[in-house]
């Protein structure tokens, strides 16, 4: 058995279309960022990686890339230790992606190394001829439920078109949404991205979509809207509707403190974004469900440590989606796959892009589940033609960094973001 | 690539000579067992697993045994799904091995588990070309250094001859052992198995290492002989002197009562032996080192679950040795090679043992340290004369379970374990 190696690497920038999305700190922009990380092999193989592309994260993933050939695809420990020799040669702090300025990351380890981990993993099931949920401990299921994912939208970007979803910014429109999501995708539970509207509004939107999807699992989160005090009326009031809050109220503290005060679990993508935030959460019992994303939590086998950690102290284990694109996808369904106690259905914002970088037919929603991919690796194919498109997209496109304030500023100058805002 | 399945399984069980090492409930029996797995694949590779041989644990083997034809090596879900549906048929609760008594094991599903889990990593490692620490997450070390193990200990077994360490009763003797063990494998740190006599006189034995070896660093281990106000008297004394009291007193809170009052690190591999006692102990702050155990803790993987849980919270880590041989040897030794965060260096009882089952040459100590295999899976080879051998040893020796007491009360009827005696 020959061991191959890393012998070329490339990172390429591309932007896809993105719907205008309403949430807590403002909307999307026209186009998503992201970088494809592609790792060759002298034995002709190619390993797949999809991450963030703000241009802090894109310098980060080059530095690295220049280091990696000659790198062993097994040799994981190795790998985290050259990110994290070249990430100290750089400027150091903050992820490099700004989530829209919703979450606020310590050290870009984590997020530099994820892409270049999943890479390698899709090269190591290659090499061996197994998915990467074989590499992950084997697959628990077959396929991976998502929930529905609902946004409060504009009907176009200022400047462009109409989109094919429409304006959704009142209960019914959301509940056309929804049915749209349910018939096209299958979707058997529905999470609505909140922290837009007062919390009445969107308790009455919740209650719309109850009454129309009768025992249908709901979610709300508002991305750390509200109170603590607010938190808990929503929770009195949601209670026996929703299956869970997601982040009601910024931090541990907050949300421990609303954690006391309602039997409905909070969950989280937070105030719980690093393993340094699982000690004092647990601590406090602030949270009942923690959110993985194997972008943030350094890769798989990181996001699959998480998922052994949430096992063992009795926390629900869900996923938590960014726009993103098939390869992350494939990720996703593979951990997901691999994952003995995921307890709800996964996030996607997988329906909204209208644009991908692999070949169709492997990733499709049948009954709101993608079925694990059986075949090597992660099981998807880069379409070079879409990903160069995509990159002349990126560069004719003039977004940079993800910046939904700024750009809702440029439409509503008065706007702040809506953090504890009611 | 082709995907090899599991063809053929044999469960061995082997005795092999142990000297008369004196612990809290008693003395080792002159024969250690221990179960040898093979895995043989259609492909004609051959998978090893070591581990406990009572006869509770071996019908329990061989149950699993029967199932596994057929099963996919890297289907590590399906193969523990498969042991939790065995074990159910069967009479279900405890380890199925005694460990002397000293430990309280719930389930038997990770101790069923282990050695298959090791096989098939073995399997995995060999059909990739690839040692089993890269399927790990990959070394960070090259060699895992290991800490002498000083036992008191008799100079024979009733009826035998005297072995090659003789009495072992003063701290005089102790540090002659200890001499030894520097001198014949290199080691830098050292461990005495108390426990055997009065607080007092093993405070005396410990403090004769500190002077015979000065900065070199000790533990003392007396498997929960002590009350909580004991254990804090002898920290007090030791203070500076060991690195660790490891299990000073029975349990979760009789740990974190000690705990309380000192800042001698206190660790563990008898209070926190699965999963589900990590959430109380973290909470308590009852223990600052953690011992691993894959044959107790499920396997390699669910090890390495551990060796995160323990880095997430701050934690130390260790490992725990039983009398083993060399295939366990080769499996700690992977484990540790991936182990980020091995605070300190690993027990092993393997220079106790003068009888293997695996060819020699592979896991020599050099400087107290063994090097960690490169070659595909653990890298060991089974002798397949002396596991025969050993085996007609297994019939002929009459030991069928571990029973540390009841030989050594056979010897001194009046014995009874000094577990909180002092």
């Amino acid at each position: 058995m020959s061991r191959s190696r890393i012998s070329r690497v490339t990172i390429t920038p591309i932007a896809f279309a993105d719907p205008p999305l309403l949430n807590v700190v403002g909307i999307h922009q026209p186009f998503a960022l992201r970088a494809i990380v592609e790792l060759h092999t002298d034995s002709g193989l190619l390993g797949l990686g999809e991450t963030y592309a703000d241009e802090t994260h894109l310098a980060r993933l080059q530095a690295v890339a220049r280091e990696l050939p000659g790198h062993d695809p097994y040799g994981l420990a190795g790998l985290r230790a050259l990110v994290s020799r070249v990430l100290e040669r750089g400027d150091g702090g903050g992820a490099g992606a700004s989530f829209g300025g919703m979450l606020d990351v310590d050290s870009p380890l984590d997020t530099v190394y994820s892409p270049f981990e999943v890479a390698c993993l899709d090269l190591q099931g290659q090499e061996v001829g197994r998915p990467v949920s074989d590499l992950l401990g084997g697959a628990v299921r077959n396929s991976v439920p998502f929930s529905g994912y609902l946004f409060y939208k504009w009907d176009r970007h200022p400047g462009h078109e109409s989109d094919a979803w429409g304006e959704a910014l009142t209960p019914d429109q959301l509940v056309t949404q929804a049915h749209r999501m349910v018939d096209g995708w299958g979707f058997a539970s529905l999470k609505l991205k909140g922290g837009v509207l007062p919390p009445d509004e969107e308790c009455v939107a919740i209650e719309a979509l109850h009454d129309a999807f009768p025992g249908r699992p709901l979610r709300l989160d508002p991305n750390g809207a509200w109170t603590p005090e607010t938190s808990v009326q929503v929770a009195d009031r949601l209670a026996g509707v929703v299956e869970y809050l997601e982040d009601p109220t910024p931090g541990i503290e907050g949300m421990a403190r609303v954690s006391a005060r309602t039997d409905v679990p909070l969950a989280t993508n937070m105030c719980v974004i690093a393993f340094q935030h699982l000690p004092p959460a647990i601590a406090a019992d602030a949270v009942q469900v923690v959110l993985s994303d194997h972008h943030l939590w350094g890769g798989l086998r990181r996001s699959a440590l998480l998922g052994g950690i949430t096992e063992t102290f009795g926390l629900g284990l869900s996923m938590h989606s960014n726009s993103h694109l098939g390869i992350s996808l494939a990720a996703m369904v593979h951990l997901a796959a691999a994952s003995p106690n995921l307890t709800y259905a996964c996030d996607t914002h997988y329906p909204w892009k209208t644009e991908d970088v692999v070949a169709p037919g492997v990733l499709d929603f049948i009954d709101g589940s993608v079925a694990v991919p059986t075949t090597p690796g992660l099981g998807v194919t880069l379409d070079r033609d879409r990903l160069g498109e995509l990159h002349e997209q990126y560069l004719s496109c003039g977004v940079r960094r993800r910046e939904d304030t700024v750009y809702m500023q440029s439409i509503h100058p008065g706007f702040t973001p809506n953090t504890s805002r009611w």
